[in-house]
């Protein structure tokens, strides 16, 4: 394994990973804007953009886009995010030139009146699928909630309004000053020629326009507070707790991602013991999420609206165990064990390569080696899950709940409410 | 890349492929026994054995086994199929002995009566969750009428009744029949010591019963027949037409393989043409199965019951132009770029690896390379898959439709039906 680097004259970032014993190549653009990056006005217009780039060029029609793919057995994707969006393809080494040349292609779109004007439809249905997913929408309203007033709680969708509002003048204006070249990174890994795959992108890319796309990075420490979202036809009660966590530059998110393992991972976890195993949640589990700037804990539960108080209640009681007591070293090692065994599955593909290279990359300018995160993960212990507690208190939570629930208080009423009965609203 | 193979005294055989270059290891146990060795009366035993594996051991609670899996980090799993009951583990290379610590000693199960009364509730509970989707009772039903009277037709979760009315003793009796050295496979893939690896199967299975478990394998040539199974309460017609191919150790498989690809992928084959792209149905697509002395294309519609006839219409003329035609040279290689992608990425991981190795030796007793797939692949000709068209002609078809639709005439009237309004049953 080699790590390559270089920048183009128009600052566009083109970072490696060559592997000759790979038998594929991953190859990804990562555009550094998402909904974060977006006004009110635009909401959605990143995720919109996405779905445009798919939608043609000069050189090719969207049906040319697919069939170019196709014919090379390329496994290609992309996704927006609220803070990347990002264009990939897997492919076998020979064809390497075909994957730059149409991925560099798409990402010169033709954003034609008459694809935005369709593509706005295939948006708005996207966004009613999502609502009729509940998980999804009390995912968006917690983090909406939780970073209330800071971009990083914009809807990455879009509302249904923002998006048939959105003139065309508009994305055009926000691809101008979101796609050039330093906002852009070309990631590949696998088995390729370094050099090779420099000429092929200095090629295509070398005439994108420079400039800089600045974010805005003020600090947060995030909201706390109950929110209840009443849905009357939805079956289960969903919830989320939310709170603050380091961001992605910290030293301490191997720390964070090892607390999270050990309170909710879906076996073993802290949260599966009180929740799960008995029976008495569909759903529990604790992820943490990082960010430019910021990071939060996410923990979900689902399940049966009558358990919801008693569920909410258990949750918020592990929770405080946790900062106060830490975890113990059997905890600690066993999440170690786990995250360790996944950022290697995670790496033997170089989809998977590609990925955390175009994330180390993307936000903290650095390579790093499985090894080295192998390492980190390993050097984690009581102390640094401890200094993660004490600068991010998992108590200091937002809590929003959506589903048939109508009464706020004895969802939000803590340990009192333990054996209320409630009402579901069916 | 090194294969290695060697055979215990009970006839139990290990395989693997060590890779040094490889982070992780992922071993399997293969045991070659499920629904098509079942007898009516114990339908679903291999399946709800599946279960009760994972349900202790003399030295393991079921809480054990999961503890145990979990405190190494493992992505474990297991899956039954027509012909094989498979029980896997990924895990990093220093935890090996444990990993096949417990895979030996779950292959063990206590099958105590308790657990098993309570299993049978999970089991049932799962069938019922499988006929809430629709496309699965559809897959179920159609297998099940092409396969007529031949075991390859045998539902694997058996149903509601056949698992409520098993007794404990047929399944100690089953497992000590098919549970047995010579049927049963360890399969490792990855970084570990081939010497280490039989030291430690050797020394858990070892005292493992020897014997043979026979599998019937009378050749069927499917039935051609259509059948219609209406459900008013399904939303969406559903159908299936099946017809036959070549079995496992046919050397036209790959050519198989492209022919179903060309047909029924989900972009860019014939049947995305004529029926996805234009928006007529939800889901069009085509695969290939292989099994035991037998092989089947099964190609899967759903959509608009108003539009079922017409589509299905539409799919028979397409198999029929491609019986009739064969595939253009472009067709064929677009299918190959695509399949040798597939093999190339699944065999990244060593689970994929593991899986290939195990198929290759329960199916045909031999190792096949990555790069032996790759050539096999590219060595399908048009001559080859109009050798395929000409043995297993596509026209010689079951059709089986699952939905609202209840006049079963409209549906199975092929071309004349195309303009006639069909009224669904809501």
């Amino acid at each position: 394994m080699q790590f390559h680097h270089t920048k183009l004259a128009n600052d566009l970032n083109i970072v490696a990973e060559t592997n000759p014993s790979a038998r594929s190549v991953a190859v990804g653009f990562f555009v550094r804007t998402g909904s974060r990056d977006e006004t009110p006005e635009v909401s959605g217009v990143s995720h919109f953009l996405e779905h445009m780039v798919f939608k043609g060029t000069p050189r090719r029609t969207a049906l040319d886009v697919n069939r170019d793919f196709d014919a090379i057995g390329a496994n290609y994707n992309a996704y927006t995010s609220e803070e990347n969006t990002v264009f990939h393809a897997c492919i076998l080494p020979e064809y390497l030139p075909q994957a730059v040349d149409i991925l560099a292609d798409i990402l010169r779109p033709s954003l034609r009146g008459e694809d935005f004007d369709m593509e706005k439809n295939v948006i708005i249905e996207e966004i009613g699928m999502y609502e009729d997913q509940p998980m999804w929408s009390a995912y968006d309203a917690a983090k909406q909630t939780f970073f209330t007033g800071h971009p990083l709680g914009n809807s990455i969708l879009g509302t249904k309004s923002s998006i048939a509002n959105l003139p065309r003048e508009q994305m055009l204006a926000y691809f101008g000053r979101r796609y050039v070249g330093a906002n852009i990174t070309v990631v590949a890994a696998g088995n390729f020629n370094w050099q090779h795959l420099v000429r092929l992108v200095e090629e295509r890319c070398g005439d994108w326009p420079a400039g800089q796309a600045p974010r805005e990075l003020r600090r947060t420490a995030g909201a706390d507070t109950v929110k209840l979202v009443t849905k009357p036809k939805v079956a289960q009660e969903h919830l989320f707790l939310v709170s603050a966590g380091p961001p992605a530059d910290s030293p301490l998110r191997y720390a964070a991602e090892v607390l999270a393992n050990a309170i909710g991972d879906d076996s073993g976890s802290r949260l599966y013991w009180a929740l799960i195993d008995p029976g008495l949640a569909d759903a529990a589990d604790t992820s943490f999420h990082e960010y430019d700037g910021a990071g939060a804990f996410y923990t979900y539960l689902s399940g049966d609206p009558e358990k919801a108080a008693r569920n909410l209640a258990i949750t918020r009681r592990v929770l405080e165990e946790v900062e106060r007591g830490g975890l113990s070293d059997e905890e600690i090692q066993i999440a170690k064990n786990k995250l360790a065994a996944r950022v290697v599955r995670g790496s033997e593909r170089p989809m998977g390569r590609m990925q955390a290279l175009g994330y180390y990359w993307t936000y903290l300018k650095e390579y790093r080696t499985v090894d080295q995160d192998l390492q980190a993960i390993d050097a984690v212990t009581g102390a640094s899950v401890r200094e993660v507690l004490n600068h991010y208190p998992l108590t200091r939570q937002t809590t929003l709940a959506l589903g048939p629930l109508e009464d706020l208080k004895t969802v939000a009423n803590n340990g009192n409410s333990r054996h209320q009965a409630l009402v579901p609203n069916a």
